[in-house]
């Protein structure tokens, strides 16, 4: 699928927004999930860095600008009902604010 | 963590829900993203089946039920702003309606 397509196809949440699941690569880690509009999403094509939108600061947030940590785009996914999305990505450092890797970091005892 | 501090600590959107990412186990798919009232994420852990709460038939969602391909829960996780949860999962068959293994099937090109 061409990436116009895919956004003529997204079901975008009643804020305009799609939420993106970051994994990465090589590890297969599950690194976080964030928000993307509709600029987010085609900054993190056109660049290869995978942008968001953050629904707090309502402004668009490139992963990595200030600390570095930027996520390198490889792969883009749908899923089959168009209202999430899956990107890979190759991390230039921890994906998390904490300095953990991954931000699902902490597991509930089961 | 255990599950009473999780379900005190998860920021539940204004709907009562947050979202939950599968993760195959063993091959480190990304299988789906759904979502999660309070009563499917206490039924995930109470029956190790993963159950999501579906929006559009607005009812708790055993995944499975109907298809026999059933998510048992191995792990549980909840990321740092306690908005997203991550499952860890050893499914008995696609996790998609379409007969993929993952619903994340479809491929943007770059």
């Amino acid at each position: 699928m061409k990436l116009d397509e895919l956004i003529s196809k997204i079901k975008w949440n009643d804020q305009g927004l799609v939420p993106a699941i970051a994994q990465d690569e090589d590890t297969k880690e599950v690194l976080m999930m964030a928000w993307m509009n509709e600029e987010a999403l085609r900054m993190t094509v056109a660049t290869r860095k995978a942008t968001y939108y953050s629904r707090s600061r309502q402004k668009l947030w490139i992963k990595g600008e200030t600390s570095g940590n930027v996520q390198e785009l490889k792969g883009l996914f749908v899923d089959c009902d168009t209202d999430t999305l899956l990107i890979t990505v190759k991390p230039a450092g921890p994906a998390c604010h904490t300095g953990q890797k991954t931000c699902f970091y902490t597991e509930i005892s089961l």
